[in-house]
């Protein structure tokens, strides 16, 4: 795992091509519009009022949605479609991609896609994941700062052109982001356990108190419920796509914490308070320290 | 489950006796100041040097290390310290109490608590639960606004005296709380759900965290985790109380939680997609309702 800190962008990526302007395609849109204004931005979407919405608000100089036309003379190729659409659309750009052209995209999820998608895009492609998001979603919730400061994951292979990494690592710190890398694999184990559960838990969360208790409680929830399940409005069929695509990695999460809260009830039966001290000690540590800077440090 | 809004203060307590100037005790002795200026304040505490930060601050008219001067005269006690202390600060103040003393509390358990005082106190004690708090603790943390708009749920019994609940609620609401009522034991599931799981949730990321990822990973932790973790810097003594005192009801919602969880790691593993669709919709759909409001509106 290596890491470097993001540094000002202002240059240009020439031609960039953005698939899929939603919140993470339209965030790049904008962060480039304002971070490097001499970069020409194309995007593909499959929605024509969004794409006309797109031009309406200047954030791309063409529109497309023919993945064809898309690419066409692009420099950078970054798609920030639903991972489950990925590899049908890299199969159909492959064939239009000069040469030089770099391919990144915004997954959340590293393995399958790289997995797939090498195969299609060769060595031009180097995945990446800008942790980076809302539990809004859509063009509406894109800003030119979500990237800001920002950790972006990219997850080169021993098969990747160090080019192309370069180019790719470039970009993501021209949108402001902090990049470490690390294998994909590796990525997914850390995303299950940083990203992926905490959603699940915040979905379980709600579900529990919805199923146990009587009809307007939930106003009675005080801070620490209320940060907890912040993320149980994100977008059901998007989420249920990254737990499952994640889900090898997803399933050891969660039943690691099924663990852990099933013997910190045991500790609880067995009024062994020393253990449940030692477990909430710890814990405030890790959290306190330098490993879990104050929110404001991070996203 | 009846509900009540908060109201404007302005009056006077006439004297008030606090124990315990710790995050919540401080809190409500600057609420007094701000809010009820005419109401005088006398503060117990152990450590004399914080009863000397105390009378720096102006938050006390006399301080005590003796539980029995300082309700002398008092119209209303109000017992802010940890909940294991209470039985015992309860019986060395019974005595020195005048007929029509009015006695709360603001544990964050309470079918214990009552169990434990009433029989020492009496009709005029009626059990209150502020829901407001923070990861900071003590005097430092305590600021004048802490009850402004938090749930604050008051527990009486068959036992209460109706003039000592109407006080014990005026004083609350008078601090900027929104008062509902509920029995001890209907109090200690709720707040088993809404508080003591997420506080232990949080601690249980961490720990896993910090058990699973290399050094530093926490350094690439999202706003997901950040909130879901923020209560984890919780004090781990008073938090292993918390959930020691509640341990029926806690006991029964880690248990809960991890079937939930434990059931979504079958259901990833069986690529039963709808059903996982179904959950998180569903957790989305409580989570964005009326139920749930916005952080904004509630604490």
């Amino acid at each position: 795992m290596s890491t470097s800190a993001g540094k000002e962008g202002g240059g240009s990526f020439g031609r960039v091509a953005i698939f899929g302007p939603g919140l993470i395609g339209g965030s790049v849109a904008l962060a480039l519009r304002a971070r490097c204004p001499k970069t020409a931005i194309s995007i593909w979407g499959r929605n024509r009022a969004c794409l006309e919405e797109v031009m309406k608000r200047g954030l791309a100089d063409a529109v497309h949605t023919d993945p064809a036309t898309a690419v066409a003379d692009a420099d950078l190729v970054v798609l920030c479609t639903p991972i489950g659409t990925m590899q049908e659309l890299a199969a159909s750009i492959a064939p239009h991609l000069a040469p030089g052209t770099v391919v990144t995209d915004a997954g959340s999820v590293k393995a399958c896609v790289v997995a797939q998608l090498e195969p299609l895009l060769g060595k031009q492609f180097v995945g990446a994941h800008p942790m980076a998001g809302s539990e809004r979603s859509g063009l509406a919730a894109a800003r030119s700062n979500l990237f800001e400061g920002a950790p972006c994951l990219v997850t080169p292979t021993e098969a990747s052109d160090v080019h192309a990494l370069e180019r790719v690592r470039a970009f993501w710190i021209s949108l402001g982001a902090r990049i470490t890398e690390m294998p994909p694999a590796a990525h997914d184990r850390l995303v299950a356990r940083l990203s992926h559960l905490p959603h699940a838990v915040a979905f379980a969360l709600v579900n529990l108190v919805a199923d146990s208790l009587p009809e307007g409680a939930g106003l009675l929830a005080g801070g620490s419920f209320h940060d907890a399940t912040r993320v149980a409005a994100s977008d059901p069929g998007l989420w249920t796509g990254i737990l499952s695509e994640n889900r090898h990695e997803v399933v050891a999460a969660l039943r690691e914490t099924s663990q852990l809260l099933n013997s910190l009830a045991q500790h609880l039966e067995e009024a062994r308070n020393d253990s449940i001290l030692d477990f909430l000690t710890r814990a405030k540590e890790h959290r306190t320290s330098l490993l879990f800077p104050a929110p404001e440090e991070t996203l």
